[in-house]
């Protein structure tokens, strides 16, 4: 256990034994192990985008033992997906790897200027499962926003009960937020805060532009002059609105279209500003795996401080 | 066992021993057994459209103790229908063929562009009425869809803690969908994909067109090449969207007035496709049973590998 | 127990012994004990149409005693009412008389062109009370359809695990039918056979007419020359959609103002087409209880086959 | 026990003995235990209207002490009000006076043509504070009225299993009503009958005028003479309506402007029409306490029998 | 204990020596013990308005741990937050200060002319993390006010059985009131009066303005004269709303613009009109941490009876 790993528990001193050591394992695990920092990959675009749309790019992708192989292998710290991928998997990889369990998913096939999400799995197949944590999203400026907060509480209480961590993406969408507010830096600052006072122990939003969107923010970020013009700059406004820095925010890792260098050119930024690390999914698996490993490496080294330029 | 059935038990790798032994009575019974493929007799029909529409065709279908008697002269897998017939035959055919329950059902009498499902049976009426399975009806695509699925997800739970196997209808069906689409090879894809991640054992879908639906998944069946021309490509495609292929998918067994011949065509192209076989309601049981019997013979010929040109 | 009783109860092959006495408590109580036939007084008016339009006409049929008695010396198979009625006589008449609890009820104050039922009482006020079954109401054809579907799910289950046979009034109603279609012959034998599918022991409907309502349903009926043309023919009809005869079918009383001659016809129109019975309400209490047994004496003849022209 | 209680207690019969111990402490306590009449003090108008417009014409009724000893010193029946001012003087006046917990109540600073009313105390809430009585409210005619009479249903089935009595508040409200028609006398008796088919044993209504609402009702009202001219006409036919004057009905006690000789003259009616007594709030505490002493002393004697005139 | 401690635990004599217990802790700790007055330190406004609007003018307040010490610092009587806050401090500050879950909260993305409040933590949470009380807010006048007081009905109810204090923000807003209306003295001590009567034992509400907002309370404002020309008079009224008294009201801190002398004639009117105390957030936490103490030192002198003018 290392200084690092030990200080960042102690952040969650509400928690339980049994949720402690989840945490443990989740921030003990892969390459990045010990050093606070984390790599988690993500495959909930099945579900979340339909299965051609994900897995037609690197069609191996269809098989849900693939991306069990590609976490172990890339060393990420943990695996979150939903319920089938899970099940397909987790006794083949019993013990490979750490487990999140995504509770709830939403798919494309119908369209809502006011999104939700459905309850898709439970704490006792997490449990079943050999999951570390639950995986939750909710969509802060949704009109049915209230309605995921409740389900969350109920999901996240039965969660730290039973010694499991909990993992909440934050993703603000909904009526009452312009396309570019979803990503403006006052919103999602305000979208992590939210996270942490429902109680999540780790929290991942999307990476932040300079936008303010709403008007009564403006003025703060204005009056204060908070800076928020570089990437890494707004990192680290977003890890404060985390209570100072005390809960883990980590960010996904960006659109699948994007150059290497570019992309390489984010984590750095996260990695500067002091944000946790970076859930990745589509730019993992869509590529050959052989790329997808290569550009993992490059991200680990730099979330373990190693010069990669 | 046959090897192939050890094969299919193997990939639901989470499943407990009750519902692993469950999922093997239905691939272990009737002329199919042991072939990996399956043929079941679904007979909802009289609930979904109403009675005469359904068994005024062959007035012997009125009665319950009929369909017992087709599916099992017939040599099917299993015989699925709503609790009043199977409540009104599992004590007179206990144990001469495995018996799905399904377990929500909606009628023809209300018209709603949204369509949706009532839960009407229970993982305790299954279990009193000796069934192997549940079955359940989602409509991906309905403004009602995340109710479905949430009522599958503790529908589903409860089966697997109990045992069950859980068979899923995946019906993409609702105002987000043009009427093509319902049928198109992107929407049934994602259909799977959607049943697949809720954690069902079996999927049912209709048979896919070449059609396709949504903008963002045509761009990447085209820049792919994804090959979706013939209707062997569209199963194998389907197919592989459910786990590549890790997962049971049967298809519906087509329009009741279609001639037999092109039938046929149809259950040929899904074992060409690698599909898992069909549910034949409508082409079963609106026919004399002599005729019936005649062409599900065919079907399992077809399934079985037998020449049946 | 005579042999016509035991091949009834044959047909409820999945109930427990529990509720197949409480059955036989039905068929082999009063006038028509033994013959399958029954004959039920339902006082659900109060409640439904208020008790002016219910009980001036008679005004002793403001007591509840005055039902129980009633019932009881017309010998009728039960007598079926709301949770306030049955609880007003229960314990002075224990024993005398099977007691259906109708455990939903609506009133006539809001108007909703998709009617709806509230749920009054419970399986375990039933129980406490005595009583045989449980009587529920659903609308087909209904926007909230479902909701009452559900709700009878939850009750009838309960119900039969208490050993309760279960009695459900099916009317179609509601925004998706025509005023003509609520009795249309296809939609009540729909009724029919949407209740038999819910589990529903025994089951109420409306007397059809000769009218069709739905285009697809029509098309059968003529293709198929289902005969339709008579009262018997009717009722032969809707009693096949009760899984080919196999379930209980009754049918309700006929209208308040019509003449006696008139009404005795339909009652031996019912009893020429199959039907299993009658649940008189109106043309029972509205009546001088001299006037309700002479009639209720003649519709018992005409259900025993005795020659009452 | 009075030969007149006990008579009452007979209609109760499928009540268990708890439930009746709990209505005889009602009818046996007061000014006119023993007589079979009611008079019960409610204070729920600092909820319903607000302290100001409730409690500013007698500043001490601000205070829940004060309501207590009114009731006491008055010697009513029993004293009602929500969970705040029962909490409030339950272990200061422990064993003083029966009291009724009213379980749900709404506020006037939302207006909704269709009436609602929150749960706001439970049958444990009751239990705690050693009430004899839950008091509920229900709106027919209001959209809302199946949810009302659902939740009423479950607290009063609750209540009943733990013996306490059931006191309903039926007030004819809504949409589908006109101002006028809330106290038609065919109205009025219609909300009785629900009350009672809803297993209520104290029902409460506010005087019925001659104005008759529903068309279907106004037919059978003017065919059958049915005598509605007096109040006292009225208040029989409405005591008819709660099962041929087998349940108990109260009545609400005039607008609190009233002068005093009007005012009698309706308890007088009351009385002469059967009813089984007043349930009267801002008539007593939002005069002096002398004056309501007075007040109430005359009313009782009206109900005691005594010549008031 | 202080016989004023003494006086006030005996207003609340429903409840159990658990929550008399945690009463009396909230009014024994810091600067005003025994005094019967409170000062709490609220601090949800990083969920409720953001974090940036809330934290940014003194950003040391993004720190949890910061809020927790400036409220043992200033020997405020309580701190009150979210759940995220509190389980972020509750082992660190462990017995140094008695604390209070707020169990709902809202955010300000998305904004409702009827706002709610999403449940967010329960009453275990309350109990795990050593807390003496639950907060809650309910909207009176909101078209979701009954939603609110049910869900706060049951939380309310398992709080006392477990012996914790139950403390209520009622804040009059939605479509039925203007904006002027939300702080108007009768629409302010209307809300008082349902959070007394839901069962609160501290209620928290805005400080009333002259305003007079419902017409049917202005007639009996201006017929009986009461008295609401000052801040004080308006204070004494609305404690008077609140059972005469008997039931402890605080009052919110004031705009945070607001200069100093302004702020503490507000604090002298609460304790001139006998308000219990205040509750204070932005103007404690958006300060410096000296200027917070010495303003909080003031506020408490002006409570403690010293004259600080």
């Amino acid at each position: 256990m290392t200084p690092r790993v030990k200080e960042i528990l102690s952040w969650y001193e509400a928690d339980n034994a049994g949720t402690l050591t989840n945490l443990a394992r989740l921030l003990n695990h892969g390459r990045l192990a010990g050093t606070g920092k984390l790599v988690i990959l993500p495959v909930d675009q099945g579900f979340e985008h339909g299965p051609a749309r994900s897995f037609a790019p690197n069609p191996l992708a269809y098989n849900p033992y693939y991306h069990f192989e590609l976490a172990i292998e890339a060393g990420c710290n943990a695996y979150a997906a939903p319920l089938g991928f899970l099940e397909a998997g987790a006794r083949a990889f019993a013990g490979e790897i750490p487990l999140i369990l995504k509770a709830n998913n939403a798919d494309s096939l119908r369209d809502d200027k006011d999104p939700d999400q459905a309850l898709t799995a439970s704490v006792e197949d997490a449990l079943r499962l050999g999951c570390c944590a639950i995986g939750f999203t909710i969509y802060p400026g949704s009109a049915h926003e209230f309605d995921m907060y409740e389900k969350f509480r109920v999901c996240a209480q039965e969660a730290k009960r039973h010694g499991l961590a909990v993992v909440l993406w934050s993703y603000p969408r909904g009526s009452a937020l312009s396309k570019e507010g979803e990503t403006a830096v006052d919103v999602i600052g305000y979208a992590v805060q939210i996270a942490a006072q429902l109680g999540a122990h780790i929290i991942k939003v999307k990476l932040p532009t300079a936008h303010l969107e709403q008007a009564a923010a403006r003025k703060i970020y204005e009056e204060r002059h908070i800076p928020i013009a570089t990437q890494a700059e707004r990192v680290r406004h977003v890890v404060d609105c985390a209570f100072a820095g005390r809960r883990i925010v980590i960010f996904s890792g960006g659109a699948a279209v994007m150059d290497n260098e570019k992309l390489l050119d984010e984590f750095r930024a996260i990695h500067d500003g002091g944000g946790f690390g970076s859930i990745i999914g589509r730019n993992s698996f869509q590529r050959s795996k052989a790329e997808a490993l290569q550009l993992l490496g490059k991200v680990m080294d730099i979330y373990a401080g190693k010069t990669v330029r």
